[in-house]
């Protein structure tokens, strides 16, 4: 990022998969600071600063008693609010031990967090969930994968806003062959950008030939919308061509990602990825090949990523970039990056 | 450190416990310098710099002929006072190649070093040995652990200065319950500050319940004395609690646990722990079982020191430290250190 | 190295054994800058800027299309020239995406690299490689090792510009008793300078016992020219000695060996070792126990090396280097280098 910018933090980022929070304390970066997560009786998330401010023991250490945090070293114990509740050797909890409380909303299949000032964080600064299938019911949500990526979180933004990478990067899974080369359709919003790409009367790509049953030629609508900051949206909907002779442009099935890119540190960045189907619902084979097909992909991106961090962390003098046609997506994406960053730099949020 | 000041140099430090000493030659760094350490075919221990002023190979990795070590690499010789003995391809021995010798001193089950100036090395500047058990026949030494720790040597000092933590972080072994609530005794000398706690008529913790095979009340005297900078010297004494129907107060056992910390490097730390006790002196299950917890109670505090000294390093800024009532002692310990460190860098001693 | 220069970059350096490339590209890194490697379907070598200049992806995770390698991130396709010849999403192929290609030629068992300008490169600047053995028909190449050392490359080759460490680092291989104290003859020119050694009537040392399968007394000529800045090569003559009573001064057999020493990054470094011999050609077993002793040789030289750098790294502050006699030739060589760097950093090459 320009002049050392690394990140907005007045904005909604994902933390964890719901599934990860327990009653047992687990510690996660977000944005360059330790927060320790957990989940009181009731079930509600709490996320707290995860560093006791009495000698600095990491939080995570520590044990519920009751809802409240109790650090592993001294006793000091924390409510779900963050405040300073008891410490063993006095009877006063000094109010100079509160932790941060982090605000945190469930939506979807995250828990999602706030970094920033707490009294900014609104619910109406998510994504639009509903819009892009994660609250949609026609949407079943059969993929969940969590990976920690030893690179700067861009990287994965770069990735993600090209899809040219398709057919090469993936080329022996996901990947169409000849995706890269479909003119793309672009369209942005304050805080958003989609690409989309058609393709028509095209064979079915080998991978969705498996899932969708079906061998006919099919058209194609696929693409993936940038919320900036954290969400990567994207779509992949699959028509029977219209040369078909029985039902031309009937669905054959619609599947969404989601790819959620929260910064843990400088060059440390979780991913988390999600898919969802609107056919074949119960059908486990199909699950577990799209699980499949979310290892490999998810492998190849973060090997790439790790690649590119590597040389970055290497080489002695930065290197160059060269920008190519297909990057405008790119180039638009970071711009609104970099426009959330300058706008809360300059004092607004 | 305040101003950056990083360790007192000239005092006594534990360098090894006696046992790990040999001819086969030993490094280990002290204060940020490595030393190598080897025994004379008679016995007297050596602490030579331990990095060869030829080539730089360190002399870990050389061999003992006679008395003298050799360097591995192009066979110059140093005696056990640190001269250059014999270089090979010449007939001069040239003094530039000389060693720091560093003095040493066998007691207790340690070898001390003086990492400052040999002149100023006086052995009434090491704690009071007899005092606190090492020297007194009336104990016998049982248990001897050296741990290397990845964090900076005061975390250590602070988490001695402050015995509040046995209830939490050591709750599943040496802990004992309401220990941190019982009320403090702490006295001070000029280079020592000591804390101490009485609890009466209280059920034998379960760890000492099995080895003083006592199951009835007990008086229980405990707590530690920092010897600065190097060591802490704690006391555990057991008596039948007056309420005791036949031998009120009687002694049912005494334990002398020691702990020697000494810097290596700026985040590496040596950690030298040994115990005594004054009874039951011939089982060899009880040792082991003082073994046990040992394994255990180091574990507990290692985990929590390098959980802290991740946390240091990892922040982007140094992070805040709130004082609790319980850091009396501690406030007073690391004023000791302070000073030490501010009457050097004065020019004293 | 004073005044933080590094190395000379318009020489020759060993890249790679010959048999190291193929069609799969290999990534090394010359002088802090990644390389990637590859051979064209006819066998040519190829050495281009290891780095995509799109997206930074490592070109070494591409594969070839023809000669030319394609990046495995978005397909942009290079020319063995390192031109762009292909970009899948444009027509054009921007000359801003070409990348710097590297002189290179294969003699004797490697390839050589010209990391400097390109326009600079001259064969004759290339070590004497028929008079060294290289290229003398006389000596059979039966020895080739690549080891990657963790230090920087001048201790490589202090290490080799003093051999009096045979007798000590090589003690228990290939070291010959009272080897360190044969004097030394030592001979120079503007790139290279070459320290050589006589004994005459000595026992023929462990190793070569073997090898030779002669029991008698030996004379033995051997000695090491440096040819700045990358290679070493040595020889070790043996005849019989002069009182053999049937054929005095009868050769018994002459070893070559060779030491290319490429940086790698700072403290990183390539070592290529080859050895050559004119006698008993077919003799598998011979050449086995030659294998052996390079293993055991460069495993006693690097650990040496890494120790070294091991303390420069973690000293607090630069240690003292203390200069013996025997260290002319090192000293020598040292300016060698030195003059090398100079001369590039005062605008000549």
């Amino acid at each position: 990022m320009p002049d050392g910018l690394f990140v907005a933090r007045n904005q909604w980022y994902v933390a964890a998969f719901r599934t990860e929070l327990t009653t047992t304390p687990l510690e996660r970066w977000i944005l360059d600071q330790p927060v320790v997560f957990y989940r009181c009786s009731n079930g509600t998330p709490v996320a707290l600063e995860g560093r006791c401010p009495h000698r600095g023991l990491p939080l995570s250490m520590g044990k519920l008693v009751g809802d409240d945090l109790q650090c592993r070293y001294h006793g000091v114990r924390f409510g779900p609010d963050g405040r300073c509740a008891h410490v063993p050797t006095q009877t006063m909890a000094p109010a100079a031990c509160d932790l941060k409380a982090y605000p945190l909303l469930e939506r979807g299949p995250w828990v999602w967090i706030w970094p920033g000032e707490s009294s900014a964080a609104a619910e109406d600064m998510l994504p639009p969930l509903y819009e892009i299938g994660l609250e949609d019911p026609a949407f079943e949500l059969c993929v969940e994968a969590y990976r920690q990526v030893s690179g700067r979180y861009m990287l994965l933004h770069d990735n993600l806003l090209d899809l040219s990478h398709l057919e090469y990067l993936h080329a022996s899974g996901i990947g169409a062959e000849g995706a890269a080369r479909v003119d793309e359709r672009r369209t942005h919003g304050e805080n958003w950008v989609c690409s989309e790409r058609h393709q028509t009367e095209t064979p079915c790509p080998p991978f969705f030939h498996a899932i969708l049953n079906y061998s006919g030629a099919v058209d194609r609508r696929f693409g993936m919308t940038c919320h900036v900051p954290c969400l990567h949206a994207g779509f992949d909907d699959f028509t029977r061509a219209r040369s078909d002779p029985d039902r031309p442009g009937e669905s054959l099935g619609r599947i969404r990602v989601y790819h959620a890119i929260t910064p843990g540190r400088r060059v440390e960045t979780h991913y988390f990825f999600a898919a969802a189907r609107d056919f074949a619902r119960s059908n486990a084979a199909l699950t577990q090949a799209m699980y499949a097909a979310t290892e490999q992909t998810l492998s190849e991106d973060i090997a790439a990523t790790e690649g590119i961090e590597r040389l970055l962390r290497d080489l002695p003098s930065p290197p160059r970039e060269v920008l190519l046609r297909a990057d405008a997506t790119c180039v638009q994406g970071r711009r609104l990056f970099e426009a959330l960053m300058r706008g809360e730099a300059a004092g607004g949020d």
